[in-house]
């Protein structure tokens, strides 16, 4: 719904004093983290609700009838990420076939690549536990995504 | 069931490195982590199957019919904790009313106290929402750790 | 520096996914994690950078001579708090020595406290490892979260 | 220096009530969390000390010489995990050339496999930040580790 990506694929990320470890950089699985909470930043900018998408949400009176599981993620780690530092992070998602996607998240520190992360996400009927459509919210938020990137070509 | 409550109320852990921040020891937050653990593995030791207690088990055909969500949580830290550290772990549990518990914590590091924790939880009724009366497997686990105390006068 | 605390003392938390666990609500330790984070942003937003009080930064040539370890914490769980709540969060830090001060998070949804968190650092020499004067830059946040709260009044 | 190694290369993982999230499950990132620790107990009982490898280590006068920064990561979930399971891990190392390797971590419940993670480390030299050999501890492990499987064909 909304026609400029940059505000709902384009965020960026603080990172704590908790996500670093003795060696005194980020710890190597906060980054995994941060890339579950990215997406769920874009899909609420982008205008999905919360209760649309995850079960345990307030007032829900029944969980979403498609459940998304990460059945795959991984992780390339370029440079030494630091407590204190202001990173930016674009999301690429990508319909992988009609009941997966898998979101790319990209992690720079003024214009340098720090970090890639990947999730893939397979949809399953929580009725019959096997593999479903996926659900209209996140269809939307992938044709949008891909528009977005078209009209920045 | 168990006479000798030393093999469920005192446990021992191991500091991991993802366990420290950039100061090179222990992250504060994570040892209300280890408390909740310790706890989980004493009533596990002691014969109380995960599954009478917490929801989202293998094979629930039903959820718990009274849930324990903390109400209060506390931590003093005394020594500095590193990754490496081995940690004895000593358990005190406490009844405090008919509908409610306390975990007493303490951390050890070669006899000296490191730090120490505490948890209370509430037993509510998942039906009506009210305070309840606290499971049968929480009342024998308080039981048996309040004989296990008197015997070691 | 900044004269209206409502921008560096007045917060707010977006509950994410992952912060809940199986009884489909926040798992408590993760608000002490937020408070940690709340503080850091707060120190942030106030004009505090955070290399002048974290070890760990970017480009640090050496530690804060003055570390803030936390010595206590504890929380109040008021409501259960779900994945996609939007909470606000009010700061009230508190000197309580020449050498210590706590912080007070309250969290509310609608106006409605569903938590509340503390947390007390005390200021150590890195050199000496005894406790030491508050660095300037935390004094002058206190300072100015006091003026804060007065002109509210 | 341990012959056997089903001691320290199939380890066990009980997966406790703060892995879970509201979807009733494992929460996907602390896998690799469970992964790294696995990696860590693997090395203490084959008889590696931690501050041998890991910084921020009690007593240690100096950092090891040798750094072992993750640069890669990445995990298939292939069944729902639940809180209370208690999973099989076993653990294969590979060497990948001379400055990285690279654990795998197989996940199982009775007998079938639930999930896999991957760990890749390179060796950094802490003084001139370029790729160095491995520190002899960690050859040593890996080594072992080949004999295990040798001879179990």
């Amino acid at each position: 719904m909304i026609a400029d990506s940059s505000s709902w694929l384009k965020l960026s990320k603080k990172v704590r004093f908790g996500d670093t470890d003795a060696a005194g950089v980020m710890h190597f699985h906060q980054l995994l983290r941060w890339c579950h909470e990215a997406w769920e930043e874009s899909l609420e900018r982008y205008g999905v609700a919360a209760h649309a998408v995850f079960p345990g949400c307030r007032g829900q009176e029944r969980w979403p009838a498609i459940a998304l599981p990460v059945v795959h993620c991984r992780a390339d780690f370029l440079r030494p990420v630091h407590g204190g530092d202001q990173l930016s992070l674009h999301l690429t998602p990508q319909r992988l076939d009609p009941s997966s996607f898998e979101v790319h998240h990209r992690f720079l520190l003024e214009q340098q690549d720090v970090a890639h992360g990947w999730i893939r996400h397979v949809a399953i009927s929580t009725e019959t536990r096997r593999r479903s459509a996926l659900p209209d919210a996140i269809e939307r938020w992938l044709e949008a995504s891909l528009i977005g990137r078209i009209s920045e070509l």
